[in-house]
């Protein structure tokens, strides 16, 4: 089984190039869109949305994802082998956390021409190298074929929590369709499973906490722990985002005392 | 074969978890999307893309419909077994037109943690209840394995038809991607096949009736019988809604003499 | 395997219903989307996104496109049968840039309507027509069997290639999601690969030709081949189109010595 995300948008021919390349090699393979909407470049989104979705596909599954600004220079294509599934793509730390969530193995090059398409373009290598290493992985390949095993790839440079005197500082991983904020602060990072307070930018919010949207009030705020183990900021039956003009990137702080 | 049907938009990781889930317990299982773009808690629109789509499927087919603005309080997980097919959602009345329409045969709850992911969430039984039971029933797990046969369920809340002096009261069923009105009165409650006046909210409207959009000139209104079996205002390459500001609920009066 | 291109979006239930009467006649069918976001009524962009698709999926694959403004009219319902794939829907243009790119060998009216739906729409052929010409032809179905072989087809309308005083002039084909412009200017147009200047619409724009986005300066315009091997304007990690006000169709003057 293959997934894929990307930054390629619904409306071009992109994403079914690269369906086609994988079912051409393999037409067998089963493909499975994460999502083609992480916004345009932004290795962070693409990163959350894999490593919410990665844990609920079976053992072995192969997760391409190309959000890739700096195709056709000199970065690299990797293979990431973890205790229960494959990553491809670019290494620029889109695949990382998912990957280190899973255990991470191997990590290969991707290198072998011969299991590139023959003709490589300098802007697309979703279809000319990622789509067609996914697809020989899926048939049987083994990753160390595909090119070295190296040692270092490029780390996320997503901000990671930060404690200061009771407090956590964290920030806006992922605005989802329903306006809900995601922030990176996980369960774990929460040891009472509970949360005081939590500080937008520029906003003392007093945002009480539970357990499911409609504890809240009709359009009121409420701090939960999202179906992805993570903090999240919704409103019942609205939009927080919205609401709170909230945004990738904003710092947030969280007080758990 | 399972449909999905949600409001969960694609920019998020939440619809390929349902599909993680479908395939990690029935990795053979055809999976097809009906919508994921319903407006957030719309429920009545959710009903009329099931009630339009549904019966294009095969027999048996497993038709899963999230649009689930109670998730996490007392509101019922069902699954609805018909003549035709099976269908797996909220206890909301999303489901029940295109049950209806197929000839309910049983209601079950869906109560049985056997057929649930280990851990259920407060905040997403797409993934974490009806995911699960429909690859399970895909898989061959009788109806009556996930709970007790129930009697009673949500009635869904839509308008239905008044005839009032030789005319039809009826509503905005659903607004679509091309502008076309489509209008909660079905061929069957227009006698004679033909329609004399469309009156919109606040406009006398004196539409001709017609079989095809290109019977209008360009940009001119036409009333006809769409292709899902009900009214539809449409524009010949325009769009209707845009031009009489017509939106979901609006009320249509429908003179047929 | 059968792939689908359309205008239809994504909010409403037609594209799932052709899919449900794909597989209720062919429940072994693979089936890929191309898109479904064509600009509406937009044939040239249909065309767009068939041509740069078609090449990657694998011999004998069966290319559905709907953008279809006059459904319902006399406009024939055809299937075209190339030296490696078949073409499926209305003789408005749509199919034929793909289909004479891989060398078409005979072209069929569809008019037998023992491979339609029982009834036929005046507004859906895609589902009622072309959805079940698809399935019955992927069953094994020969094409002589829809219907005539015919001789004579519409051509595509859009603007070809000219030459002038070592200029060429074509037009905008495209403007994709990351805000690239797409124009009708192939690799094979450009005999020395290279492009010295390249005027948009009130512009004098001297933009430099290069290989791949990031040869640009971040927000700085290049030239090059894109990855489907037509002339692409792009802006490294920005949106050309916004930039340069482009749009689908404008004319576009191209410099090569």
């Amino acid at each position: 089984m293959i997934t894929l995300t990307s930054d390629f948008g619904l409306k071009d021919p992109y994403v079914a190039e690269m369906k086609g390349v994988i079912l051409t090699i393999n037409p067998q393979a089963t493909i499975i869109d994460i999502t083609h909407t992480v916004e345009k470049f932004n290795i962070r989104e693409g990163a959350f949305v894999l490593v919410s979705a990665a844990p609920y596909f079976p053992k072995d599954t192969i997760h391409l994802a190309v959000i890739d600004p700096d195709v056709g220079t000199g970065r690299r294509s990797i293979i990431i082998q973890t205790k229960r599934d494959f990553f491809v793509g670019p290494d620029n730390g889109v695949l990382m956390l998912a990957a280190q969530n899973h255990g991470i193995e191997h990590l290969y090059e991707i290198s072998n021409p011969k299991f590139m398409l023959p003709k490589v373009s300098s802007t697309f290598h979703g279809r000319d190298v990622f789509a067609p290493a996914a697809a020989h992985l899926d048939k049987g390949v083994k990753p160390s074929e595909f090119g070295p095993e190296i040692t270092k790839v490029a780390a996320p440079k997503f901000g990671s929590v930060e404690r200061r005197n009771g407090s956590l500082i964290g920030e806006v991983w992922h605005i989802d369709d329903f306006g809900n904020i995601i922030i990176n602060i996980s369960q774990k990072d929460l040891p009472q499973n509970r949360v005081v307070n939590v500080k937008l930018p520029g906003v003392l919010q007093n945002i009480s906490f539970g357990k499911t949207y409609a504890q809240a009030k009709p359009h009121e705020p409420l701090a939960l722990i999202g179906s992805h183990g993570f903090l999240e900021i919704a409103l019942n039956q609205g939009n927080a985002a919205e609401k709170f003009h909230a945004k990738v990137g904003d710092k947030i702080e969280v007080s758990t005392e």
